[in-house]
């Protein structure tokens, strides 16, 4: 089984998902079959295993590297008078942020019958808008703290049932981009700015000190028929209150393994079943990473991560590749009806013609 | 402005779509830039205006017409040694079901930057699954009728909490499909069988006979920089107990105008507002109609139609295509992020090169 991994495209995170890409080189090695980047006005091009560094990016020089047309199956490479096809074996949807969470990347897969590891099209909604996650995690008997939308154009203040301090998130994005703590009034109208200059809505959430974080991924596959969930390490991670672009940024170009946190086993079995209540019907064909919060005696999701930085890798120790293997074994077939045109039959023939 | 009309695909309602586009030509007229066909196997077709009938599809003859590519801003046509670039003004989006309403074709026009009416991504998510519908709805302060999901692997039909009899609809389909009542225990298991047939999961609902069904189309314009609602007549379809498949295609082939619905202003302001709650800050680009029960002095939403057929033209009287000009001349924008690489050129600099 090979891989093609795509990233970059029109996000936030852009730079997230080229150093994501280039962590997973040094990881998957021989096991990749493309490199397929997208840039910022939306071109595919094939870049070259030994050019994928930051200097490739940064610079622009990806830009003399072949552009691609994507088709079904995969893409079409065109030089002077010939197109060549490179099919895709299993395309792995690297792109954190808008186009690659919000269903966009999902979209292509299904529309080009590429076979992909990533979250389909309802997963990605489902995970990408802070608000919907919300409403799915109650819908599946997963607690998560409670929250208040904050619209930009009313922008109603008074409206806000928490005190002081509390988060604001803007609905849309990843990798704690524009979320801010608000500790009192005086900071409020500045730091709104910042989360509505990323979105239209805000999510407001209690801020609660010291809180626990843990992170765990996994997936759901078939193993003889039967189902069967794998689940990674649970991290917690190491953080300042909140862990900001920066910190975050270099936490996706992690390549060191990391190490179980120290918790009892009930609690890895309580955040299990709520990963697998999160997962089951919804992120199949993903592999996902869920952070929990543990407060007074209870679990809570935090968010739902369908494409984690660099996937994830380095919570599975050795056994990264032989997951994704698995995965990929058994992605979800999406229904295809058959057109019969039984009804413009009938029409014709009632029409004598 | 001229608009290009998408239809077909790969779905359960591709003939309806067909339908629907055949409608449209008589409606739109001249204001038809472009017929492009999706057929069963995901390849697009420019179709000439006067092809544009029944026997076209279901003898396969538009296998004969140009094969495009869609491309950015719109279609590549290819032929011996060129390529003609087909700019598309308006997407108008027929394409219901499955790949039209589940957000992929919104995806590709997102993802192609091609200006289009229909759901967004997050729009068409919500409204594709009926399960997803009900959190929603919910949500926005609009009620719908209690439900129960059965899962097609587990079938636990004690667990169905409502007293025969019931509805049995497949999860993520529309145009009635494989919807079935269900009187006695007699009926279940052959009726759940052909509503699993369509679908891993289905929603059950109380049948309540006789109840009240109305249909409100509309959609939100900006006229001066200001939100203004554009609203059609209410209608109350006229049907049987239940509108199956058959019935509903005919629906969807309606050319002549309706009628009003006799009802009391106090449920035509009702059906508003929970049309408003519903479609604002999600719908935004669409013409949507909403589908709504009256009983016992309560609305009840039964579903929203992000494509209804043929664009419910019929239920906007003469005003259809102004109605549309208005909601193509304020299409959402997506935010796009401007990628700067500051990340990358600090690993550069940082690296010494």
């Amino acid at each position: 089984m090979k891989y093609t991994i795509l990233f970059g495209a029109r996000s936030y995170e852009h730079e997230i998902s080229i150093v994501s890409a280039v962590v997973l080189k040094d990881i998957l090695k021989e096991r990749i079959q493309y490199f397929i980047f997208i840039d910022s006005k939306g071109d595919f091009y094939l870049i070259p295993q030994d050019k994928m560094n930051a200097k490739t990016f940064s610079t622009g020089g990806y830009e003399k590297y072949p552009k691609l047309q994507m088709t079904k199956g995969g893409f079409l490479q065109k030089s002077f008078l010939k197109e060549q096809f490179l099919g895709v074996e299993v395309m792995l949807n690297l792109i954190h942020g808008s186009e690659g969470e919000e269903g966009i990347i999902s979209s292509l897969c299904e529309f080009y019958h590429i076979p992909y590891i990533g979250p389909r099209i309802e997963a990605s909604v489902m995970s990408f808008s802070k608000e919907l996650t919300k409403l799915y995690a109650q819908s599946r008997g997963v607690k998560m703290l409670p929250y208040h939308i904050l619209d930009k154009q009313t922008r109603n203040i008074d409206s806000i049932p928490f005190e002081f301090p509390f988060i604001v998130k803007p609905l849309h994005l990843g990798s704690s981009i524009g979320i801010q703590i608000i500790r009192d009034k005086k900071e409020m109208n500045y730091n709104l700015d910042v989360a509505f200059e990323f979105d239209n809505k805000v999510l407001i959430e209690p801020f609660i000190g010291g809180i626990k974080e843990y992170n765990l991924a996994g997936c759901k596959v078939k193993k003889q028929g039967e189902e069967h969930w794998i689940f990674s390490m649970i991290e917690e991670p190491k953080k300042g209150e909140l862990l900001d672009f920066n910190k975050k940024y270099l936490d996706f170009s992690r390549t060191e393994k990391t190490t179980q946190a120290e918790i009892d086993t009930k609690w890895t079995e309580r955040m299990q079943m709520a990963f697998k209540a999160l997962y089951h019907h919804c992120f199949e064909g993903a592999l996902i990473r869920c952070d929990f919060f543990i407060h007074k005696d209870a679990i809570y999701l935090n968010e739902i991560n369908p494409i984690p930085g660099s996937l994830a890798h380095y919570l599975f120790s050795d056994s990264f590749v032989s997951v994704l293997d698995a995965l990929a074994q058994r992605l979800p077939i999406a229904h295809s009806p058959q057109v019969r045109y039984l009804f413009l039959s009938e029409i014709q023939y009632a029409k004598g013609k």
